[in-house]
């Protein structure tokens, strides 16, 4: 009887060792995640001052190309920003990071839009990057973006920004607020 | 010798607990990639319709920066597309997807693009995006781009997207043939 | 005695198969990162001759969009390139890849861009490519991007290049060092 029993015990290291070694050989994969649980989040609201010629000092972004008339929604606007981040909703408040970066209108027949951002942290709490991209439509009430990548406390991090417009005042302002979840996180 | 067993059985378990141990804590790896076995698989094809100042019913995308003269190649020609996508090659085939991004010439000698694009997925079968980016030689037979990322149903997903070009008409229309292979998929 | 090994061996098995159970199921996690040991890395310099007009021949970049007069630091500036990699600090060494890809300026107050470049390999010793992006503040003696994603030899990898500007000659020429430290690597 001791006998089957180690039988089984060995048996069952080899399968073991086989998952483990499989682990390192084959990488394509299939895992689920359980979204509720990310390794880091933050929510904070982002802040565009569009530049209008006038106002230079408070400006916290700029269209570089304008409009093409290809339909009535923007299509061709290229804006290059670099905005101030809070924790509440107050312009005025002290940022925690700035987001640099770009966007783009690309609808023909509604407002579209394309972007791609970094989020910096300078700060004691956090000293690093992490890249947002992709499509933005901005008319949804949210949307999901991905998180590609990062540096320094953010280091080849991934995961989910999920963005609600808080405030459009026409082509002056906007506000969004950005809940990051993040599900790889290496320190 | 059942002693010896044991020390066996419990030293296998030691090495196994250090092996698992140390997934944890170190992270640099190298793995073989299995690229016959996707996790997931698209084949689609791509439709390009370029605005001319006089289709604006058709177009699905637009210069916004002209060629800027240097070498033959449209160096500098900024496009900005928002693309049906279909199962078939059938340019009137209901789209399965949209392909939302950008794309540049920067080619001196040759022609060359780069591109980021966002392949967005609203269907019964599908929601979601997944994110293509950098260097598109289109006059290659068939060429690599990396998938960095995705949101919904391609949540946080990888791999690679195989282009070909399946039809050019001058500057006014392309088709090209999406290949995307995902190797790492999250659901 | 027996009996209580035994005990204990199958209780470290389920313990184990448990760990690697949720190995499969959970995805967020949170690893530490050896950054001493890449699984690959490379050194190289990479060359940036902007167009004037005048250098057809020379020049590897040109600005498609000029600065719009917000700030004194070039802002809205965006550059495509198509810039020659040498292992060492000669312009005309035998290049090992080329980048290929964007920047621009987005500081209103200070010199600052953010890039978005292929590393293109296509030499008997690599074939393929990696996509470094994000915010590059370059007046910084170092910076450190993210490297996202990869094809060929590259397929897939991740990690984090470091930026060091080795030379600037006013507008005409630059050249950066980039140490290129990957953390995932499959092949």
């Amino acid at each position: 009887m001791a006998k089957q029993i180690y039988k089984q015990v060995l048996s069952s290291l080899i399968f073991l060792s086989v998952l483990l070694y499989q682990s390192n050989t084959v990488s394509s994969f299939r895992k689920s995640l359980d979204l509720a649980k990310p390794c880091k989040r933050f929510v904070f609201h982002l802040h565009n001052v569009a530049y209008d010629g006038d106002n230079t000092v408070n400006a916290t972004s700029a269209a570089i190309v304008n409009p093409i008339g290809l339909g009535d929604f923007n299509f061709g606007k290229f804006i290059i920003m670099d905005n101030p981040v809070t924790m509440d909703e107050n312009y005025l408040s002290k940022p925690v990071a700035r987001v640099q970066g770009f966007f783009f209108y690309h609808g023909k027949s509604k407002y579209d839009t394309w972007l791609s951002w970094s989020v910096v942290f300078n700060s004691t709490q956090h000293k690093g990057t992490l890249n947002i991209m992709g499509e933005n439509p901005f008319m949804e009430p949210t949307r999901d973006l991905p998180v590609v990548g990062g540096t320094g406390d953010f280091i080849m991090t991934r995961g989910i920004a999920t963005f609600t417009t808080d405030h459009i005042d026409g082509n002056k302002y906007f506000r969004i607020k950005m809940d990051i979840k993040l599900y790889e996180c290496y320190y």
